[in-house]
């Protein structure tokens, strides 16, 4: 049986089709474009559905996975790069266009499934995917199944304040573990060591200017072992641990996933994360251990985690 | 068929017997002080069940809920107020001691069970509860049952780290959520505005010294309207918002329950918690309403709880 997983992101829709008995294999791909505005998104997935289809079988259902949320009546209420959607009744149309089963999903809930189903927290039963790219996006696996709150709004774990008096969101707050736990964050973190002249070698780098370093420049030298980056690098680490160590207070997951941009530096800021954590988590000398790990099914993960999505649709 | 809940407090331990069809109607309650060392605790639990059957009819099951972290194998983890038991193998001390099904869970989390099938949050398949008192408990519902992690240690919300430069918390870190959420941080913050001179009807209500000001007398200030009382009921408000704003980023609860001596000023405090979360959580405007309650089973509710989650022992 085939499913279709896409995976809308604010410039392409990424489709895979999946076999349901092998939901870490890719059988077919493609990407797109992400049409903006008007009803143009809608009719580009029943596009790409067609496209996979045709080069696969039939769909027998279709998961999309979006950068937004998604409540439980299938309405978009937040999406900061599908602007023009909010409010829109996003699965009602979906599955009117594609006259299938159809489940529309935040993107890294759809992660989540992905890595549990077929990547790094296979088989686990209560774990926490967090990925860590321009922002925090997260994913709450419990009970072995996706924890999608009251309202299908659950697991937003980037939005949790971590300091009242910290730098200021997008999202109107300030000092959201996202402004911090993030490519973002790591690049404000260099430019402010950079401007306070501890990071010459990344400023070389950077051509020069501390206002242009940005976050590869600080992963390059810290991986050539400049103790000013590693510095860097640690900070962003210990942030990372915090909320990591709030989160695991609350849910105990028996595995972090974590993906997105940031982890490409995996080899510089897992130890350190692990590190951290375990000091900052509660009782972290006498609880059993919480494994950190990073995701292994890559960019496309959402994808795979949406066609997942779409086959619990058939039961 | 009869059940036994057991709340275990650092001071006392108080037991119903329930009746498993009106899981909120206690038929049978005695309270005794809790013993310290030895193996004194289990004893008197045994003590506690016999006279409770004596008075209503041999339970099926007994529940007993601790101050402390119990992991998925029975193991107290980490009690504070029971030092002497840390590491003791307490489900199984219990069990074997009363020859009868038993569950040994944390106190917050019995609370829970209590107010989702009795309580507040009578009948909601998504809801938090969260104890406000001299520190902060909370236990988690998902799916209509008590969400317990990867190793029984989740719901230890009270040490999520909202500020890293905060006050001091017992548990190492700084800036935990209990440092402002509780009656705790009721009296500093409360403090810290007399020692300012802020809070000059408040002082005299402590007899003059404002390093005596505690929280009682900042409601009692604040009922009679005194607008520097209010203000800082107001600020633990922001802080209580604060922290239920990231967990229902983090879980999406249908419906909070707040529960602990703190909410005996709930007249006080729920309406300006309600508004400072409304700006507090991702999406205010936007998404489905969360409610905000108090608590309705009073102190009692834990052991109610405890007797509960011994009926689920039974399948």
């Amino acid at each position: 049986m085939i499913t279709i997983g896409l995976d809308v992101g604010g410039t392409k829709v990424l489709g895979v089709a999946v076999d349901a008995a092998a939901p870490g294999t890719v059988l077919a791909a493609h990407r797109i474009p992400t049409p903006h505005g008007g009803e143009g998104l809608v009719d580009a997935l029943a596009g790409l559905v067609e496209l996979l289809a045709a080069e696969t079988a039939a769909p027998a259902a279709v998961g999309v996975g979006v950068p937004g949320l998604v409540a439980t009546d299938g309405t978009l209420v937040l999406a900061p790069h599908l602007r023009h959607l909010r409010g829109a009744p996003l699965t009602g149309q979906v599955r009117a266009r594609l006259a299938l089963p159809a489940v529309v999903d935040n993107d890294a809930n759809c992660h989540a499934v992905a890595e549990q189903r077929a990547g790094a927290a296979r088989g686990a039963s209560e774990a926490l995917m967090i990925t860590l790219g321009t922002g925090v996006g997260s994913g709450i696996i419990s009970g072995g199944r996706l924890l999608r709150g009251g309202h299908g709004m659950a697991g937003e774990a980037g939005h949790m304040v971590v300091d009242p008096d910290g730098p200021p969101c997008p999202c109107g707050k300030r000092g959201c573990w996202e402004r911090y736990a993030s490519g973002t964050g790591l690049g404000r973190m260099a430019r402010e060591a950079a401007q306070g002249g501890r990071l010459d070698s990344v400023v070389a780098l950077a051509g020069g200017d501390p206002d242009a370093v940005r976050g590869e420049h600080v992963s390059a030298a810290a991986r050539s072992g400049d103790p000013a980056a590693v510095q860097v690098m640690d900070q962003v680490a210990w942030w990372v641990a915090l909320g990591l160590a709030n989160l695991t207070n609350v849910l105990d997951p028996s595995v972090i996933v974590l993906g997105g941009g940031l982890v490409e530096a995996a080899d510089l800021l897992l130890d350190p994360v692990r590190r951290h954590f375990a000091g900052l988590v509660m009782a972290g000398a006498d609880r059993p251990p919480t494994e950190i790990v990073a995701a292994t099914l890559g960019e496309e993960a959402g994808a795979i985690g949406a066609a997942a999505l779409a086959v619990d649709l058939l039961g």
